[in-house]
This record gives C-alpha cells, sequence and structure tokens, in this order.
C-alpha cells in the first residue's frame, strides 16, 4: 500500500497545478449548485466528509464561524443569557411527551445501538427543548427564578436523506440554541420578538444579507409551537433561504415536562417557553449571497483575514520590495494581515489565490511603488484599485473595510427589493415563480390550499406573513382558492 | 397530571429551603465521593442527567470551561494552530485501518442504529485520529504544508460501563484534541513535549493544580501511539488524575490514511504525526484540588464571578448602605461583580450560599463600616478577614485575588510534595500503598509485571515515568519482580 501511494505523490503534486491554476470551473449563472461547492472547497471554507451526509468546517471556514461566535455572545451577555451544555443523548420517551414535537422530529432522529440494560431508546439530539425542560422542572421553582434564559452552542443530528449540501444541508450541523422560560405570555411574546431583531441585524450587520422577516405560517411553523418567527434571504439564484427562527412554544413542553412556578401571589402557576436558533448555515449563505465567479467574496466583519500583502519580486529589489512590504504589515498588524513572500508562486497566481479565499482588501507593492512611497489598494468585491501613499495605507485599509461592508449589504439589498413581486391573481402567480421570483401575494391561510399550491408550482412554499401586513390584506380574496385571505405572505422556492 | 404537578410546588418551596440551608452534609474526609458530588451539584456547577452515563453543565460551570477556552485559545493561536470541526460519525473501517487503535476503542464505541443504505456501520466519535488522517491525505502534499497543526473543540463519546461521576467519567464529554503532521520525527518528537508542557502551564497557572508529568509506560500508553505522555494531579483522596496527554503517533495512522509528502529532495516520504488533548475533566480536578466543606473553592483566573458584595440591611440605613454597595460594585466593574441585594434572604444565608458556589472574594458592607468609610473584605479560601478602606478596595481585591490565585496553588503542591513515596522494596510498597500515597518505585517495564502489581494491590497502576529518572534507575531492582529496573515510575490508584 505504502508503494503504490507513494507513486502517487507526482501525480498529486500536478493534480494540484492544475487544480489551482483553473479557479471556479463554471459560472455562478449556469450551474448555481456546482459552482456553489467549488467556491466552497477551494475556497478553504469546507470539504465533503467520508461519512454520508456529513462535511469537515476546515481552519479558515470554522474562523467565520468562531467570528459570529463572538459577536453573538456579547449579545448575549448583554441579555444576561448564560451559555451551558446539556447531553447529546436524549431518551426516546422525552420524544413521546409533547405530541407535535414527536410527529414533527420523529422521521429524523438518529438512534443509538447499543442498548445493554437500557429500557428505551437513545436519540441523538435533533434540538434540545425535551432534555432542556427536564431540567427547568428543577431549575424553576418561584417567580424569582424567572426569567431563566440559556444558551448552548453545541452539534445537534438530523438524519436527512437529500443530498448534502456544504453548510446548508447536512445530516450532523453546528448550532446555537437558546432556550427561555418566562412569568407571562406577553413577556415570552415580546422576547421571541426581540432574538428575531437580534438575528435580523447580526444578518444584515454582521454578513451583510438583507432579510425579510416576519411570522410563518401553522402549516411550515416548528414542531410544538405556538408560532414561529423566522429571517430569510432571498438568493441570487432565486431561492429562500431560512437563517434563523424564533419560536413562542407556549406552554406545552412546560406542561409535559412539570414545569411550573410559585407566583407572587402565593399561588401554582405554568410558565411560558421560548426557544431560538441559527446555524452553520449562515456561513453557506454568506457565501452564495456575496462571492462570484472569481471565487469567495466575504464581508470584512466576518472575513478570517481582512487584507493580504503580496511584493511584486524581482531580484535586484527584492529586499527593499520585503522590507516596504514588512512595514505595511506592522502598520497593519492589529488586522493580523498575511504577507504572502512564497518564491515559488507568481503575483498573478497569488492574486487568483487569494481572490478564491475572498480576502476583502489586497496590497501590492512592486518597486516601481517604492519610488512614489506608494502601494496599490484592490478591492475583492468590484476590483477597485487605487493608489496609496504607504503612510496613509492603514486609514485607507480600514475605510475600504467598512465601505466594502455596506456596499456588499447595498448590492444584495438592491436584488431583494428587486426580487419582491406582489401577485394578485393565480395566472400570474404562476408565470412570476417559474421567474424564481419572490412573491407576495395575500392568502386564506387554510394548509390544504397551501399544499396545493406548492404541488402545483413545483415546490413554491411559503417564507413568512411580513409583520403589519396581516390585517391590511384580509380584505383581499386568496391568490389561490379566491376564499377570504387571512393574511398577505412570502412565497418562494427554498434551500 | 398538571394538578398533581401543581400541588407538589409547595412541597418544591421546603425542600429548597431544607437543601439550601443545610450545605455540604458530608465531610470531605468521611466520603469523598459523596462530598464531591454535593460540592458540584449544590455550588451550582453540574447536574446528572436523565440518561445514563450523561450530566448537565449549568451556566456556572460551563463559564468555568470558557475560561479555560479563552486561555487556551490564546495560546493556540500564539502558535499557529487553527481550530476546525470534523464530523461527529465515523466509518467502521477507519477503525480497522490502526490495528492498535481499533482494539483499543472497540469496547468502548458507540453506534449509530440507523443504516438504510449504508453498507458499513457508523460510529459516534471516541476520539478524531482516524477522520483527520483521511482528510490530512488531501490536505498534506509537500513539506511546505508542513507542520500541520489543527484542533477541534468538540464532544466525545465513550461508552462506559462505570458509574458515571460529574466532569469525571461519563459516556459523553467536552474536549479539545490537537492534531499535527510533521515532517520528521525529531519535529514531532519536540511538538509532542511542547504541548505537555502547555498543558502544565494551564494546570499549574490557570487551575493552581500542580502535577507530575512524564511518559506512560507502554500498558498505559494510548491505542495507536509510540508513546504517550501525561501530565497527572494527584487529589486530596489519595488518587490520581490524569489531566491531559500528548501523543507520538509514529507513522501508523500516517501509513494506514496514505498520507505522504514531497520533500525537499524530491521524493515521496511518510510524515509524523501527534495528538494531545484535555476534556471539561479540568473541572472536576479543580474542584476535587480545592474545594472544602463548606463547598466550592475556585482558583481566581477560573472562578466566573471573583467577588460578590453582600450589604448588611437594617431600615434605617437601607438606602445609605446600598449607595456604597453600588459604589464599590462601580469601582470593581471590570471584574463584574455580583451585588447580592436579595431582601429576602438574610446576609448570613446570602453568605453560605456564596460560600457554596466558591467566589474566592465577599465585600460586606454595614452601617457601622459607613462611620469608618470602610468594608469588610473575606477570603473563600482561608476565611481571612480584613477592613478595607473604600477607597481602597479595587486595589486590595486585586491583590487578595492573586494571593488566593498562589496560595490554593502552595498549599496543593505542598500535599503533592508530601504525598511523594520512595519505596526499595514489595512489603514497603504495599504498605504504602494501602495509606494511598503516591509511591515512587524502580521498575523493570514488563506489562505482565505491571499487570500483577495492580491485580494484588486492588487497583495501583503506573501514572508515568518522570523525565530525567529513566537512565539513574536503570541500575536499581524492579520493585516487584526484582529483576534489572528500566524506569524509575509513579504508581498509586487512580480516577
Amino acid at each position: 500500500m505504502v508503494k503504490g501511494h507513494l507513486d502517487r505523490i507526482a501525480i498529486k503534486g500536478k493534480e494540484k497545478e492544475r487544480s489551482e491554476k483553473l479557479g471556479i470551473t463554471i459560472k455562478k449563472e449556469e450551474d448555481s449548485a456546482e459552482w456553489y461547492a467549488q467556491v466552497c472547497e477551494k475556497g478553504d471554507l469546507a470539504e465533503y466528509a467520508p461519512v454520508k451526509g456529513c462535511y469537515i468546517i476546515k481552519p479558515y471556514g470554522y474562523k467565520i464561524w468562531e467570528n459570529i461566535q463572538t459577536y453573538f455572545n456579547k449579545e448575549l451577555k448583554r441579555m444576561g443569557i448564560s451559555n451551558a451544555y446539556f447531553p447529546l443523548f436524549i431518551p426516546e420517551s422525552f420524544f413521546k411527551r409533547e405530541a407535535q414535537h414527536a410527529r414533527g422530529f420523529s422521521p429524523e432522529v438518529a438512534w443509538i445501538a447499543n442498548r445493554e440494560e437500557e429500557s428505551e431508546r437513545i436519540a441523538v439530539r435533533p434540538t434540545s427543548e425535551t432534555i432542556m425542560c427536564d431540567s427547568f422542572a428543577r431549575w424553576v421553582r418561584s417567580w424569582r427564578d424567572l426569567p431563566l434564559r440559556i444558551n448552548q452552542w453545541c452539534n445537534v443530528v438530523r438524519w436527512e436523506t437529500k443530498a448534502t449540501k456544504l453548510f446548508l444541508r447536512s445530516r450532523e450541523f453546528l448550532w446555537q440554541e437558546g432556550h427561555c422560560v418566562y412569568e407571562t405570555e406577553s413577556d415570552c411574546d415580546r422576547e421571541t420578538l426581540v432574538m428575531l431583531e437580534k438575528y435580523k441585524k447580526l444578518a444584515e450587520e454582521l454578513l451583510a444579507i438583507p432579510v425579510i422577516y416576519g411570522k410563518k405560517t401553522d402549516r411550515e411553523k416548528f414542531a410544538g409551537a405556538n408560532y414561529t418567527m423566522t429571517i430569510e434571504a432571498f438568493m441570487p439564484d432565486g431561492k429562500a433561504l431560512q437563517l434563523g427562527t424564533s419560536h413562542n412554544l407556549g406552554q406545552g413542553f412546560m406542561k409535559a415536562f412539570n414545569v411550573s412556578f410559585l407566583g407572587k401571589d402565593g399561588e401554582a402557576h405554568v410558565p411560558w417557553h421560548s426557544s431560538w436558533g441559527f446555524s452553520t448555515r449562515l456561513i453557506g449563505a454568506a457565501v452564495l449571497m456575496h462571492s462570484d465567479n472569481k471565487g469567495l467574496v466575504l464581508p470584512p466583519r466576518i472575513a478570517p483575514n481582512k487584507v493580504v500583502i503580496v511584493p511584486i519580486i524581482f531580484d535586484e529589489t527584492r529586499s527593499k520590495v520585503l522590507a516596504a512590504c514588512d512595514e505595511v504589515r506592522q502598520m497593519l498588524a492589529e488586522l493580523d494581515p498575511i504577507l504572502d513572500e512564497r518564491e515559488e508562486y507568481t503575483p498573478g497566481w497569488k492574486f487568483n489565490n487569494w481572490e478564491l479565499r475572498g480576502i476583502p482588501l489586497r496590497v501590492e507593492i512592486g518597486p516601481k511603488d517604492l519610488e512614489t512611497h506608494e502601494c496599490v489598494l484592490v478591492r475583492r468585491d468590484g476590483g477597485k484599485k487605487q493608489y496609496i501613499k504607504i503612510a496613509d495605507i492603514k486609514e485607507a485599509v480600514l475605510v475600504e473595510l467598512e465601505e466594502i461592508q455596506h456596499d456588499l449589504f447595498a448590492k444584495a439589498k438592491k436584488v431583494l427589493d428587486g426580487s419582491i413581486t406582489p401577485v394578485q391573481n393565480w395566472a400570474q402567480f404562476v408565470d412570476v415563480a417559474k421567474e424564481r421570483r419572490l412573491i407576495l401575494a395575500a392568502h386564506c391561510g387554510d394548509m390544504a390550499c397551501e399544499e396545493t399550491i406548492q404541488e402545483q408550482t413545483g415546490g413554491v412554499t411559503t417564507r413568512c406573513v411580513p409583520f403589519g401586513d396581516e390585517k391590511i390584506k384580509r380584505a383581499q380574496a386568496c391568490v389561490h382558492c379566491g376564499k377570504p385571505s387571512k393574511y398577505c405572505v412570502y412565497f418562494s422556492k427554498s434551500y
């Protein structure tokens, strides 16, 4: 084995050269799925794992997740929400206690084969409502213990049968799940919305992704929830992507797990309960939204590296150019820039390579620049090139990073706003659905009607009922069945 | 169900009162295991989960883990080691490729019951050497890719059959596992030791736990390793606790997973491989080492809260006392102090409660203190009480925190040093083993001899061969069989 293995080394070397020369070999407009996979893999974010339905988050991709965690942990701390850790394993009987929840999750639960003396099956957590509520019954005793607010960062497993898509769909993924218990329904309602707003802020300010947001219809809500709120992005390929959800779970789990508290009135009461979560899918969303046919484009606030410095090396000026590069590196030290001094690659190869990886800014320094004490600053997102005095480089870099963050959001917002298409009747609905736009239409709210729409359009589903539009649209007729409408709702295909 | 449930509320309230009045109900010296469980549970660190072999890390305990992570992530970054994430699931065939590894882990692997179209069984990771090496075969191509250094923070599962002990033994636990690939054996040797030294520093400087360190004997090394190095603490109850291990894995996994690289010489070579890990067990070690019969004692550097402020409230001076407390709270703002203003508990109850939770320092402010512009500063570890001018409180707190950290280490070091007992012959060995001391003795290095020692002493095993003693002791005879000794080694029972 080792012999044959060593023989393959030379071939591996050639393969490397070929693949790296080629960059992204397919256009976003031609085959969005293949383009996406190449951007993630060649951009060094992730790769498929040898076990079905799973993938590996490589260091470059994981750093994006850490940046998201750092941002969100600060938000959590500000709200007095603590991190904790609950077991991966959940007894089967826990799922059975909340009937809707059990029905919703049963098709996709993974079970442990080791049984021994155990009398019941053990599930690998698909989500942690049940096991947390079992603890909450011990932790919550009086109104003084409320609100109780817990978050955990962990892996969860849902035994998907559809094809894996890096970050977007997999059997295991990383996420955060928050679980809160409140004295009153209105406390619960209020914070369910507060968390949704935190998610919207995260998507827009950190990932530069504009979202639509509102309530899910009953057909699309979380298994066991009174209602679910969602933030959703609309991708350039005409499909929506759910980015985060916040659920008011009412009192169902509380009753099922005997959670109660002594109120200020000295009486026993059943509290209210919410949960909210987002996952590593956020990374996939940022990739899909911003990247182009040269590879990754990353918003500066999540980019693992903000700047790369590439020297243009000729033998006679090598040391001067490298000294200038090092000077710039030190000036930008707090941004932790990469200085790519490798001798075995040409500057052109390096440009392509760092573009593949989506580093927001590139600084080029060559012998001619030294004569004018300048360097070249190039933006990844639009390719804008500027000559900057070396003495001014730090300020210029900070300004450009903010502008890139702003411009990526503005560009995506324009796409989203331009995609929303109000629709008045079914014929129009069918046409617009074919164009893969984000449809806004009145609907009766009937689950069977929603299902028929999905069947007749090859998979168009409701995304959310935007806030404020519920009552306004009641006067209209349902876009499909013509009955009086309950609300106005977004429709589209989705990831 | 809800009715009966609500009826139990009043009982729950009484139970709470009773349990919190009582504090720790057993002495460390009387029943170390029960004392430990009570300290963890009443100190609010963790609790047993409803599924066998698992436990819940409560927010207060999880914050200690986050403090350890923050410290160690800085060390990793300084060394250029990146975090990544590999799948929870590993194909069975991966384990079979490295024979020793497969034999070592097979009794404790948990398997997934869902099989569908899969042709082989899927394991829940007990450790990630195999799945990482499968990726390394793609990631490593030339000497320029080396050293490759990857770390991951994750959960792992080992299907323990022994009783669960919070933080110390469980079917699922959290850990970090580092995996590195090197060009040469000497690079690998060097960094295997560097990581062990990082662990020693972490244990001693962060957790205030002195350790013995050195190589494991062949019988105790990691399944698949050339050799294993370890740091071990010696607990007050006379048992050693392994805190972290660093393995030189040689080329076994590299060959099994076809990892190779093109050297500077243009030839193909098989690289060298190491791994190293520590787990949430560190939290249990700190609890066991420092806590007392009043509950938790936490070293300041890992304590979630460093200071609590308790007002001594009487009706006529309430507002003045609370104002002074708030002033102190603001002066200590960067330490994020707790101000316990609750009216429903007496100061005495609060003192006991915060002592149970191991907060390193308590500030008391009452009406008499205000007359002299003073407050009382009380140390959790020894109970030392000082009157401090309020204007000087911040400096005093910072000084005391450093002293507590230092004193806890010094006290534990004294216990460790006093426990080490060099032993010359078998009769002496048996006597000293009964006294639960840390034995240092010459040994032949034979696995069968080591096994006999374990059998004849009811479980005494080798802990490590301290560095530098290997050759010195070769002249001596093995403490058990009398054959020429190979090295000098620590023996004790262990967790």
